[in-house]
């Protein structure tokens, strides 16, 4: 570390060794190593063969929870219940809105089956269901988040999850009041407090107490992440997340605070968490840092904040919408905010986000909470190729297909030439025996 | 082995030792051991750092192959074309046909964009937009199956990818016209011929000739498997595939000899492949049992068929429909053939397989090459909650937030409420700047 630590970088695009140094700061590896590995496979093994008294004896190791039998560590729908009850009424209300927003949303991402008949008669079609059952992963301790719970289980609820099975970890047996009403409220139907690889293995194998569920999602840390791709196949499983991230444009009329505030929201997450502010206009970003400098010591989490800002932290200047666009699409961020009076324009030309925030008024702060959109977003790039969390997440699909006689028999035709071509002749005959002559 | 091996199991659902007998048939453990595990995360570490030398190098050991210099490893759009064009003319119009078939079934899975403004002002919504570039492994040697490419590319194609990458290996330098002119028609944009983890690790981190891709789809043996869960993450996969497998229903009513020749045509594909008949009928068990015995040796790949029959084959006789359809979703196979006179009253109650084919003329043949739905499906019981390959597998999704003042200002007051409960409070602020007075 240096004497005197920057409290945010600044890069140009015009720099000569800017896109090393966009590299660098956005570089990020999450792999775990072997140890990691190997503990976490002596974990899943033991829980896979000794059920319920594996999970016990890691959960008094590792979270020093104290239980003689898997039912101390199960919380009671009464229980839950109880705490959303005794929840403050500006809690309780400000709880029951945000689950209204989000299930109002997730509805409208319900897929549908679908067939149709073709001349000869031949039906094809897709059919959508839900899975039977889904384990939620809720992280413990300081990052036991409620809101977490609404976005994760909201969605199964609405996808029509026969049940839904959350793991918790309460170390030292602290339980997180805000954590179980939200449950209460998004229709959670068993509530665990384990966590860990212990909890992860619980869920993917069942053990005499934990029902075995068929997919698994939530973020937790490395041996939670490295327990979830071991088990990947036998579950299925939303992708492994990396720390969370923002990347703001904008066109220099946004108010300087408001913007050092959003860029703060994010960076107060963790230390590596990743807060990028990007605009063509150089003295707003001066006006911008001299706002983060100004309202850093007013912060409850300076420490992180601070922390964040100066390893993975950037102000960006560019030189033009078109640079911040390319920008934008190479970084495929978790969070785009949009900071800019027409942002519908600017939306079109994006290809890459897990989530766009569009205009002055949207701060991500209140996507994470109540605007309606999930808040698990794909991060570290994965924008790519992977989407929110939703309702998709919790349905499979399976394809339909009826042949009428003619219809096989024409396909049969086709099916044959192609199957001796790949010398899987089975195949042909299977395929000519409905052939009509 | 037994002296007598026998050819396919004989089981009924009220047999005592029912439950454990089906479990050992199922039983699949793809998992794969450490010494692999090290070998891949060498090639890994070694195609990350040297790029194309590297993938030189692991062709030349493993495929046999030469090359001085990756783009002798290369196919050009001509070889493609002139693959295409060499084919029978029987060939080329049975290729044609599938490909169209498959491609307008797709085009009914593009999911659409949505967004819906709010009576405040407050617009949310959904994007859709297809990858830049997607990667798809086609196995090499024995298993080279022009369809494969076909039923991988196509998904890609509707989905509106930028640029589709092919890799297959080409062991020894056999070349595979069939593959190449499925390639052609699929709108393939490159071919490498290499394969392995190598080949894994080039289309994920991308070398000097080789582009890095946002997702990997295609299955491959266990080296290529481990390498797609190592780099999981850095890019997307689709499922790690098991052995292929399929149940059949029958009412006894569909002719022994297809339901012999249906299960042949799993049973053809490799002696970890599954083939399982279910009936309430007895004596048509029999006959099935019957026809197996008198087909068997007509087969051309009647020692792989012996093999995967008495391996993991099996003939299920069960009281009803009802316990035909409790097998069914316990099972949730790859292929679900309902060979019965009213297949759609069954179909109702199906929670969980990949693909439904129905009724007596729907030879899962046909839908392995032509009806128009995905060969890529879900194996080994993960249809309980993973999809056939589809377009959606080639698109992503971005949530949509724009916030009116006055919804902000609403939002604003819900936001800072949770973000304190959770003692994030620098998302509570940034939240608090859109509240109006």
């Amino acid at each position: 570390m240096s004497d005197n630590p920057v409290t945010i970088h600044r890069l140009s695009t015009a720099d000569t060794d800017f896109e090393r140094r966009l590299d660098d700061l956005l570089a990020w590896e999450g792999v775990s190593n072997d140890d990691v590995q190997s503990r976490v496979a002596a974990i899943l093994e033991d829980v896979k063969h000794r059920g319920d008294a594996a999970v016990i004896e890691a959960t008094r190791r590792f979270d020093r929870l104290e239980a003689s039998a898997m039912e101390e560590l199960c919380l009671s729908p009464h229980r839950l219940e109880a705490a959303f009850k005794g929840l403050p009424d500006e809690q309780r209300t400000a709880l029951e809105n945000a689950a209204e927003r989000i299930r109002r949303y997730h509805e409208r991402q319900k897929p549908t089956s679908w067939q149709y008949e073709e001349l000869d008669g031949t039906v094809l079609g897709q059919k959508v269901t839900p899975l039977d059952r889904a384990g939620i992963y809720v992280p413990g301790g300081k990052a036991a988040y409620p809101s977490s719970v609404l976005m994760n289980a909201i969605p199964a609820q609405v996808a029509g999850v026969g049940e839904i099975v959350m793991v918790v970890p309460t170390p030292d047996g602290v339980v997180n009041e805000l954590v179980l009403a939200a449950a209460h409220l998004a229709g959670v139907d068993h509530v665990f407090t384990i966590g860990g690889a212990q909890a992860v293995a619980a869920l993917a194998y069942g053990t005499e107490s934990v029902p075995r569920v068929d997919k698994i999602v939530g973020p937790g840390n490395i041996y939670v992440a490295t327990a979830k791709r071991a088990v990947f196949g036998q579950v299925g499983i939303d992708m492994i997340a990396g720390p969370s991230e923002i990347l703001v444009v904008s066109d220099g009329q946004t108010d300087p605070e408001w913007l050092a505030m959003d860029l703060f929201s994010q960076a107060e997450h963790d230390e590596d968490a990743q807060a990028i502010l990007v605009s063509w206009d150089g003295e707003h970003l001066d006006a911008v840092q001299a706002a983060i400098e100004r309202l850093l010591p007013t912060l409850d989490r300076e420490a992180i904040v601070r922390a964040s800002l100066s390893r993975r932290g950037a102000l960006i200047q560019c030189a033009d919408e078109d640079e911040a666009l390319a920008l934008i699409n190479r970084i495929a961020p978790e969070h785009l905010e949009l900071s800019v009076a027409e942002p519908e324009r600017l939306v079109s030309e994006v290809r890459h986000a897990g989530a766009i925030f569009m205009g002055r008024y949207t701060a991500e702060a209140l996507g994470d909470y109540c605007a309606g959109p999930n808040h698990v977003l794909p991060t570290s790039g994965t924008a790519r190729f992977s989407s929110p969390l939703g309702v998709y997440d919790f349905q499979k699909r399976s394809s339909l297909i009826h042949c009428s006689a003619e219809g096989a028999s024409t396909l049969g035709r086709t099916a044959s030439v192609l199957a001796r071509g790949e010398s899987l002749t089975a195949h042909a005959r299977s395929a000519e025996y409905r052939i009509r002559d």
